[in-house]
């Protein structure tokens, strides 16, 4: 990559710590890398979402795909899903942006988006956005959630939320604000936003009725999707699959139903005995989605709470709606991915992954972890991220964090930071799993560093440069340890690296040796021992 | 488990900050257990390694076993491995022990360790051990790593870390010292132990020789084997494996030989051109270990230091010679475990397994993670329980833990609980997925009182009470909200739960009334909705 690139204009240092990360940028479209130059002059120009660097939150980013826009518009385009694009045959500039960003033919990018493998959400009202996909032929994707709720936060924590969750690489963020001031909130989330944003429409529908549930009907809620949709939201969680005859297989369940927007349809439902408007109204939903370009995210409202319900009859037939529900989207051209659970044990991921696949259609497949265990509170980020791994390498494209306070409470930014980082190396380890092209670069990389005592170059080829640093410095403070020739764990009369090289050097001598000897002695083959 | 149970004379209020822990025993044998009592009167007996409570370090732990192998000594036995007894058809006192302890039948036990699956590593010179079994058939293990180095550390910080180690759940612990002082440190953690401890003799024989390799011999390393017999370790670990035509198999690998035992045994190998010590001269450490009832940890010295090095030919090779020196141990009846790696992506883990089980005729796995990504110095940890999970779930007895500071530092403290907790994470883990008996109760109590809004149930359930309880503090911390019927996530009105609750009240009543109809209008069967 690093011949294609130059540097941005901007020419940032980057804030993790790191004496040599920069922000570069992909001369044809903008498309940002952080370029990381090692002692050695290797570079490697890493997949990055920080965003541009050092806008005013006041004034927002700069909005990149305006030009884009303005042309479809200009022709009096009606549908502007990515999805309608490229049935047409049509590589969009967002299509051409992520197949650089992925390092991916265009034409594939088209072809997985147009048979709903892969979506791109990018309202066309979000023009700060620098365009992502969420697909599992494509790099695994984390989103970060943030968001007040009715007990704490504020407007401002929300944005510097956000910035720190780029920082640490969400590649989407969700704002499940559920408090006063949501609209505001959200305005200031996608100004400065260069990452696609995703919602719950549902929470404001349901302050707008002021908590009654019964009261919720599609008018209300076409006029909360609008208003969103006008901010600029790219993709909407809508929990239209559940149905009446699903709640009851919940009765038995150790913990019910624990998705918000489940549990709330589920309620309405049984109030009005009847089906949810979501369900019923459905088309006029995915009419809204197409003029926007927003995607679906269909909630997983009855996802399993704790391990003891994952995959039970209740899971799995909301998941045959919501695959049912992907071929009406589909109709429209609308994108949609679907949300997966939540708790499952080991052994129970791979189903998950195989009936989401079959039961609606490739789409891809958006999980909350899950958690593999429900005894980690405190915890969860690392009990939810071996989940994560799991089915990340069994095909889940995108995985939502968790925090260490998941369960408990609201997480702070240190939280945020640790669920990132857990997730980080889950989708890591999931694209090496799947032999994603390139994907294991970076990890040889740091292992060629770590060989050879390059510890400059380990710490910012690392996840987290400063921690890695602060680590090291702890047990070996001195900067000439830095440059030793052993580590701190074992000292210099036990260092392993060191007695590698000693056999390498003595081993390929010895073979040169013998090669030597097996030629003299007219090439019989030789076998150093028995 | 409650019924055969009383409260040990001790009564110690458990010190995790939990406010209804305590420590109990199972009358008949001193079986350990941790009692958690709920508020709604259920009570939990947890597996516990904290062992005896509240004793003087000085004077070490009570010989618990001291009557049991007096009695073997008395009758003029040779070989003092269970594997021996059980063979003979004896159930011995220490497999009733754990068989107790894990709520299995005592002959099934038996059975396990007389066909190699399963292994007691219990010296009869380490009478305070409380034992503990290894293998696939029993909950999934962990190892904790403790030593000083030649950089660092004390040994009252060695005893310090020992406890601290047990007191969050580590199943055996290994001294990994190679400073000064070795046979003092080890010394008093092996009397101040209730697990298993196991050692790396080779770095004792190397710092007897001063570090010149080339002077280790069979007769050295006997010696030193016989003084740690002497103290009472349980489990040597023995890099027999290597043989000299494996060594030139790692010299294209991008980090070599990372085991230090490993590249010490290599070079060893290298030097003389031949095969090591180890190897020619099994039986002879065979003889001296069944003399003890020590057990092997058959060392993987070529073990991959990175996942690019994952799998190759070198590893394999080495597996396949320690499935031989199994079968000789066999021959004297030894118990035998074989160590595994290392750095693995989640693709190549169950090849892992499956050719361990192979090779290695079932004889236990012992892994250190692996390691799924190399990107992540500082959160080692995490990219390593995500390994373990998987292999645990397919089979694997023990894992070796990993701290933050793998690859950069020593651990202290908060590293050492860091790294338990993931790893106690990962082996529950694959305990729930296997299936094992019982194991997923715990998760559904708290599963169970996470629905109900019994916050301190939640807590004294969980692996970690104390950090549980300070992150719900955080956010809501009155007491009162402990009681709460309502999460400080999502407030009162947006409280899933709560939803739930109504839901379930209505379903019920709702199929109620249905269910009278349906008697009423003659039985025909009732679908709540198409």
């Amino acid at each position: 990559m690093s011949e294609n690139t130059t540097e941005n204009d901007q020419n940032d240092t980057f804030d993790n710590g790191s004496t040599n990360h920069e922000k570069v940028a992909v001369t044809e479209m903008g498309v940002p890398f952080r370029r990381v130059t090692l002692t050695n002059g290797e570079v490697h120009d890493l997949y990055d979402t920080s965003g541009p660097q050092g806008c005013n939150p006041r004034e927002g980013l700069p909005p990149g795909r305006a030009a884009w826009i303005a042309a479809r518009e200009a022709r009096g385009d009606t549908n502007f899903s990515q999805m309608h694009y490229a049935r047409q045959g049509v590589i969009t500039e967002e299509m051409r942006f992520v197949a650089i960003r992925e390092n991916m033919d265009p034409e594939f990018v088209r072809k997985e988006i147009a048979e709903g493998r892969a979506i791109i959400p990018a309202n066309k009202k979000h023009p700060e956005l620098e365009p992502m996909i969420i697909g599992r032929n494509f790099l695994v994707k984390v989103n970060s959630n943030i968001g007040n709720s009715a007990v704490s936060s504020s407007i401002e924590d929300e944005v510097e939320k956000l910035r720190w969750s780029l920082r640490w690489g969400a590649d989407t963020v969700m704002d499940l604000s559920t408090g006063h001031d949501i609209h505001e909130t959200r305005e200031w989330i996608l100004r400065n936003s260069p990452v696609p944003i995703g919602t719950v429409p549902l929470y404001q529908a349901l302050e707008r009725v002021n908590g009654d549930v019964g009261k919720l009907n599609i008018d209300l809620f076409l006029d909360v999707l609008r208003e969103q949709a006008e901010q600029g939201v790219d993709y909407f969680t809508i929990h239209a699959g559940i149905r009446l005859a699903h709640v009851p297989l919940t009765a038995d369940r150790i913990t019910g139903i624990v998705s918000r927007g489940g549990s709330i349809m589920a309620q309405w439902c049984l109030i009005h005995h009847t089906e949810s408007f979501l369900y019923t109204e459905f088309d006029r939903i995915c009419e809204l989605m197409k003029e926007y370009d927003i995607s679906f995210s269909l909630g997983d409202g009855l996802r399993p709470g704790c391990i003891a319900d994952a995959n039970d009859a209740a899971q799995f037939a909301e998941l045959e709606t919501l695959g049912e529900l992907t071929k009406i989207a589909w109709k429209h051209d609308v994108q949609v991915m679907i949300e997966g659970p939540g708790h499952v044990p080991v052994n129970k991921i791979q189903e998950n992954m195989d009936r989401q696949l079959a039961d609606c259609h490739e789409a891809p497949f958006y999980t909350l972890g899950p958690l593999v265990v429900d005894i980690s509170p405190g915890y969860d980020h690392m009990a939810s991220a071996i989940g994560a791994a799991i089915i990340g390498s069994q095909g889940c494209a995108m995985l939502c964090y968790v925090t260490p306070k998941e369960h408990l409470g609201l997480p702070n930014k240190e939280d945020v930071k640790q669920g990132m980082i857990a997730y980080k190396i889950a989708a890591h380890a999931a694209d090496v799993a799947k032999g994603h092209p390139g994907s294991q670069d970076r990890d040889d990389a740091l292992s060629r560093a770590r060989f050879e005592f390059r510890w400059e170059d380990q710490f910012n080829l690392a996840i987290d440069p400063e921690t890695a640093r602060a680590y090291h410095d702890e047990t070996l403070p001195a900067q000439a340890a830095k440059t030793a020739h052993f580590c701190s764990m074992c000292g210099p009369k036990f260092c392993s690296m060191r007695i590698t090289q000693d056999i390498r050097d003595y081993a390929r001598k010895g073979m040169d040796e013998m090669s030597e000897k097996f030629v003299e002695s007219g090439g019989e083959v030789y076998l150093p021992s028995s």
